[in-house]
């Protein structure tokens, strides 16, 4: 099919022109460059979806999805030539289902819509990535986790069910308003974390939970990032369930309360010599219980050697935690090179800073950051101008993470900007097993090539 | 390959005989007779399970994996001239990791003995389908669940990380001590509920929590079934977050109080008129809290229209408990001649519940029943002899199921038992879909053959 050919059946598929806008091509991702595809689809039914998809599939051209654009491993950047499915005009809440306490909604409707339209009902979609403008759709194939993953889990834990455009033309639907089921492959889990490779995602049916009413958030300035990380087990353990347990060292917290003109009223002297911060945000069925709880964490916080503990008027914690959203843009107006996301169990966070020092001396990179400690999932802005060179310090902190048990992405997926490092480290055999599990679902290769695999 | 020299090869791999003892070849599945396979082994590690999958594949024998056999849908019978990889050897608990509160485990090790280990570490395995004597890796393969789901999830949501043996031969890890990742397909969660038609889970990686010490169970009879799953949805709703919601209906209430002589202290009057039966079970984190949530739960529930709400004495409540787990055998006893486990969004239990009493009125055919009400996940007994009717109650009532946006089976698995019910009633792009995942797997298609599809 010539590439007129192509571009009038999907005009005549969706209706619309599929001429790319200045926005359809990139991510944020700091080291995949941004391409203008060659069409641009912004469907409005599940059915044009998949239409669009058994075009390309019999066209063999490539098809990326996109949703908000606010990725960070260059997953939604297109291929050459190819077609990018935006998800933009697919932005309906269907349904809050308060009886089942789920939402169903198209893959455009952005975290920040969902809040508030859960909220309405006095309930809550309990993840919370950084980045509100995000679509559910980028979520899912990304499968976000963000502050709250410590207590609530990641978005994996909260989709059910979902419609799926599988790239041979058909239209699935995995799951549904209920959260066990022992009926077959959970296709539902498959999908979600898949980066946009194995099918498009067309509807989502997502867990909510009652809205907690009372929070708190406290404040450990501790002597350094040792103390904290080692302190990081013994609040998990203490079954206070916090609902966030935030690590940000020193740099990263002068650099964000400087962006953010941010005043925590903490003491000159207490900040000077503050090298690590905790932040721990509890949550309560009741004002009561939330206060014995913040008496009771700020304890043991002292216990392990914070040098205080502070509880934040709400509205310095509000603005807190939304500079800490913001990190990867303090990071990146530094002139940060790369951030990445690694995941490691949480008692290794220690040893892994230990590492992650050393890696950094040996080849003079400047690394600092701020993480989920909770989930042990360490967020690095990594400042190393030389690409062989940033190339080589990323490969051994993937390759460090890995030697303790974790993985090299928490959160933010592979992309194209950590599919060379993947495929270097991860077991060949995984990869092969992955490479026919994508031949399954996509026998024509479609669907967002060269990420991931 | 002659069955003796697969035979000598398998001793060769395993190190012993290869004779089938009397209980290799069954479940406790009413409907699917057990058989016994031409071989068995009884690997002691990893590789050799890798060694025997790869030697299968070459042969192109069937291989089913054996847990404890307390499946429920024959899932473990093995195939005609098969081999069974019985995992009564390994048996170890290898780590009980309280920094990052994980269990490593080996797929043999039973329920019970998980829970004994974990308590010594005041953690706890919060998974408890009914029946403790059930090996982790059956409990992997099935997605087994149990009447804490409402409050804890399933097995699905416990494991962090796997070891399995490919039918390739390979073995893979996948996942870790960590709760989230976004680094490639999720393979743990494919292989979690795919009856061991995929890989041989040969190591698992478990997610703990802290023991909660104080619990208590509220019984709340009320006037029919009716009442009872109107009021489901409401205790969900509340915050509260009950660990147990089960409705029991009267005729099963009887006949496991009677079979376990359980004494519930309910006033005649009350226990005649009562149809049906919430049994919530609250934990806390201190007395008070639990106190305080029990007073608000009797309240909630007598405002839903319970005739009453008794908090039972410990020892009644753990009595009920167990009766209630061992509700399949009370049924089995009175000569029940099959038993299903369909599931459905939880608000639509009033409305599948009346479709059942139709079905089974249609067909002359006793069905009685209890569940995980919070979850949606219906137990029924069913009681036919008649082997077309059953099969076509069977349908309806999954079919059904079905029509309200459920599942055949939440938690006992497709089996041989049901495989027909699903192949008949399932998206066949799906099924489709499933085939070509098993392929990706097992392209010899030894791994259970079958089962499920
Ligand atoms: C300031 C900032 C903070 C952030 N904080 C966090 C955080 O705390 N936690 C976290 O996890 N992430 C975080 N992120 C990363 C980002 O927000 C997430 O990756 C998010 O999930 C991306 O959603 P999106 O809609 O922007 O997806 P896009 O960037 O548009 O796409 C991401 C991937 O999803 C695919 N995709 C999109 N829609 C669909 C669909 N319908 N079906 C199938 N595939 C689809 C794309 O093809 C691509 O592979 C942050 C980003 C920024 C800029
Ligand atoms: C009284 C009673 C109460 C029950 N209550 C519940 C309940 O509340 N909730 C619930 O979910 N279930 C319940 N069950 C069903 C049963 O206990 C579960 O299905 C359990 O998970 C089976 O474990 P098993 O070790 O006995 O597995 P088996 O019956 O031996 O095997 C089950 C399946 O797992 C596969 N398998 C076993 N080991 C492995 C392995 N290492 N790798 C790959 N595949 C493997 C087998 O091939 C088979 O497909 C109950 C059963 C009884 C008898």
């Amino acid at each position: 099919m010539t590439d007129a050919a192509l571009a009038a059946r999907l005009t005549e598929i969706t209706g619309g022109p599929t001429t790319p806008g200045p926005d359809d091509g990139h991510d944020e991702c700091l080291t995949v460059a941004g391409r203008e595809p060659a069409h641009v689809v912004r469907p409005e039914t599940a059915e044009q979806v998949a239409a669009v998809l058994k075009a390309a599939s019999e066209a063999g051209t490539p098809v990326t999805a996109r949703g908000s654009g606010t990725g960070l491993s260059g997953a939604a950047v297109p291929s050459p030539g190819g077609i990018v499915v935006s998800f933009e005009r697919m932005n309906a809440v269907l349904e809050i289902d308060t009886d089942n306490h789920v939402a169903v909604v198209q893959p455009g409707v952005t975290l920040q819509e969902l809040d508030a339209r859960t909220a309405e009902h006095g309930l809550v979609y309990p993840v919370y990535p950084g980045e509100l403008s995000a679509s559910l759709g980028g979520n899912i194939a990304t499968n976000a986790g963000g502050m709250r993953a410590v207590k609530h889990g990641v978005t994996r834990h909260h989709v059910l069910g979902l419609q799926a455009a599988l790239p041979t033309g058909e239209l699935i639907r995995t799951g549904g308003k209920f959260a066990k089921a022992s009926t077959g492959y959970d296709l539902t889990q498959l999908i979600v974390g898949s980066e946009g490779t194995l099918a498009l995602v067309t509807e989502a049916v997502l867990k909510l939970q009652p809205r907690v009413a009372h929070q708190a958030t406290v404040l450990a300035p501790f002597a350094g990032l040792p103390e904290v990380t080692r302190a990081v087990p013994r609040v998990v353990g203490s079954g206070l369930q916090p609902q966030v347990l935030e690590y940000i060292d020193g740099m990263t917290m002068a650099a964000i309360t400087h962006t953010a003109d941010l005043q925590l009223g903490i003491p000159d002297a207490v900040r000077e010599s503050a090298q690590a911060y905790l932040v721990v945000v509890l949550d309560g069925r009741t004002q009561e219980r939330l206060d014995e709880d913040v008496e009771a964490v700020a304890q043991l916080l002292s216990e392990l050697g914070a040098v205080d503990a502070y509880v934040l008027p709400a509205g310095s914690a509000r603005k807190l935690i939304e500079a800490r959203e913001r990190a990867f843009y303090t990071a990146k107006a530094a002139g940060a090179d790369d951030i990445i996301d690694t995941v490691i169990p949480r008692a290794a966070l220690p040893e892994f800073m230990t590492r992650v020092t050393a890696i950094a001396q040996a080849h003079q990179t400047f690394v600092i950051g701020c993480g989920h400690a909770g989930d042990g999932n360490v967020h690095l802005a990594v400042f190393q101008k030389d690409t062989a060179t940033r190339s080589t310090v990323l490969h051994e902190l993937f390759a460090a993470a890995m030697a303790l048990g974790g993985a090299i992405s928490g959160e933010h997926g592979i992309g194209h900007a950590k599919r060379e490092h993947f495929l270097a480290l991860e077991d060949p055999a995984k990869v092969e097993l992955m490479r026919r599990l994508k031949q399954a679902f996509d026998p024509a290769g479609v669907l967002n090539p060269g990420v991931l695999l």
